[in-house]
């Protein structure tokens, strides 16, 4: 450990259902560095031990660096309960009620805040993102499913236990497709990645001149956000077609974000989202539309500037809020 | 004025399309005296008049009664703009844009807070009503339209400029039936006062052996509310899918805010809860199976418990949260 310090850090963690990323991060949000490694996500104890060896080689290096780590933020898709600090269940990990918060305390000895990734990430476009300066935001995360995050007065909105800002299981159509959580017509199983490709195999799969139609006929599953991307930006009828339906939907649900909230901006973040020129117009336009006008009119949507890296980021910035840094400092 | 004071009080008015209401209210939310009158709402010039008249005439009475009048809070029902103080429109009344908070203030000399009607009758409910001691909590208004207020950390949620809790027009179903706002399947649409008489008269109208059946073909807008009440309860099978019907919608509604909001209860008031024990059971059970269960399952549905006076207790009560007061004291 060095006895000169460049600076004051934290460490935010990003667990997925594939692989485990974090980040040093200064007070500003800026990343300093990095590292990433696959997820067993199939084995709770494996997934913790490697959590905790992250960690570690991520303390090390930061210090290798010159760098004090002063706390440990970590956002983790699934429910959480803050006071708690208990990670009750993940879509994609099979692990239930781990009290993962205290775990990664106990072994690193440092502060540590566990928090709902997109509860996080919202965190972290108030502290480097686009919503930097922005009181009242609702941040919507397009990835294989839909999660939420709301800001209130400069404070995000965890809700009584910790589970707020659901906004994937907003019902917005009780007729529509089934959703991963078992019900009907949830904003994403209408608009997440995941709806996109299966709008994407159906229309394509009815039009033979799709560049998609042969993968959405014989091998469905082969279909990816990626491709729908690519042949939408080739002029695909049918990808872009499915990019409408999704944008609709994710419209719809932004008007009722902004009815129930009355934010001054809504950022579109995930993985889904670095699409996002291809669907922000028809997704205001709807929210335009379809919204009370009163309501809705000087409301922004925008895209997260913070790509790939919003995960870590978010996780830091809860760190650093729960340390009293910035930024409210 | 005496010299002796019985005690503090505020007045709280509650702003109707068809009744102006106002009320002295003590610190612990009970009322002292009461009057009504009727609302000119065809005329804003006129209904400025008089609540300026009502609210002089509660100051003396108060006062007559050895009350000391500490401020005044306003609920009404539409768009208010709560810095500015401003009265943006109302679904029944044909005003725009009265800076009605300064008009009340400059004319009683004293502090004065105006808010919409759903959001003050949550500071009610947290004030006197079921809400007291809890911190975070959904109200839902049913009348004839379907406003709500939001409470979270012991705060009433009013968004960036004040409209939040816009509750009645979270789209629930795109293909439902028209809003009075223009859209469609708003859970306004969906289960309102004026959706279970809708609801009645075309069940009601199908069925010859309803009681209901003669008035929904010959004069569908002669049922009202308190008319469909009576002939569900008299075990009339129209008017009790009628209740089913706005129920369902209602529980799915419910579903979506304990999603977003994580709250520890949900409160049923307005005109229709009034007929609760006819859906409560039936909200509460829909809640249950269409909520995410672990986001669901501790949160309470309860019907409000100030009836008639919740409209005058909220607006007193956003008067003492103004100045400091209960229940934050």
């Amino acid at each position: 450990m060095g006895t000169t310090t460049r600076g004051a850090s934290v460490l935010g963690i990003d667990i997925g259902g594939t692989k485990l990323a974090l980040a040093s991060v200064d007070p500003r949000g800026a990343v300093l560095h990095r590292s990433v490694v696959g997820a067993p996500a199939f084995d709770a104890g494996r997934m913790v031990e490697s959590i905790l060896e992250l960690v570690a080689g991520g303390i090390a290096s930061s210090r290798a660096e010159g760098l004090e780590v002063e706390a440990v933020g970590i956002g983790a898709a699934g429910f959480i309960l803050w006071e708690e600090g208990l990670l009750m269940s993940s879509p994609n990990i099979d692990w239930s009620d781990v009290p993962l918060r205290d775990i990664v305390a106990r072994s690193t000895g440092l502060p540590t805040f566990l928090d709902n990734d997109a509860t996080a990430a919202a965190s972290g476009e108030r502290l480097a993102g686009i919503a930097k300066g922005i009181e009242d935001f609702v941040l919507v995360t397009l990835g294989t499913g839909i999660g939420g995050g709301i800001c209130i007065g400069g404070r995000v909105l965890r809700g009584s236990r910790g589970t707020a800002a659901e906004v994937g299981h907003m019902v917005l159509d009780p007729e529509g497709p089934e959703c991963g959580c078992g019900r009907r017509g949830c904003l994403e199983a209408l608009a997440s990645g995941t709806a996109l490709e299966r709008e994407a195999v159906r229309l394509a799969g009815a039009d033979p001149s799709s560049v998609l139609h042969d993968a959405s006929t014989s091998d469905p599953g082969s279909v990816t956000g990626e491709m729908v991307s690519a042949a939408a930006r080739g002029g695909d009828a049918a990808a872009a077609a499915a990019f409408e339906n999704i944008s609709w939907h994710l419209g719809l649900g932004i008007a009722n974000l902004v009815h129930l909230l009355d934010p001054r901006m809504v950022v579109l973040g995930g993985g889904v989202s670095r699409s996002g020129d291809l669907f922000i117009d028809r997704v205001r336009d709807t929210v335009a539309a379809r919204g009370v006008p009163e309501l809705v009119r000087d409301v922004r949507v925008e895209l997260s500037t913070l790509g790939s890296e919003a995960g870590v980021i978010g996780a830091a910035a809860v760190a650093w809020e729960g340390i009293g840094g910035p930024p409210s400092k």
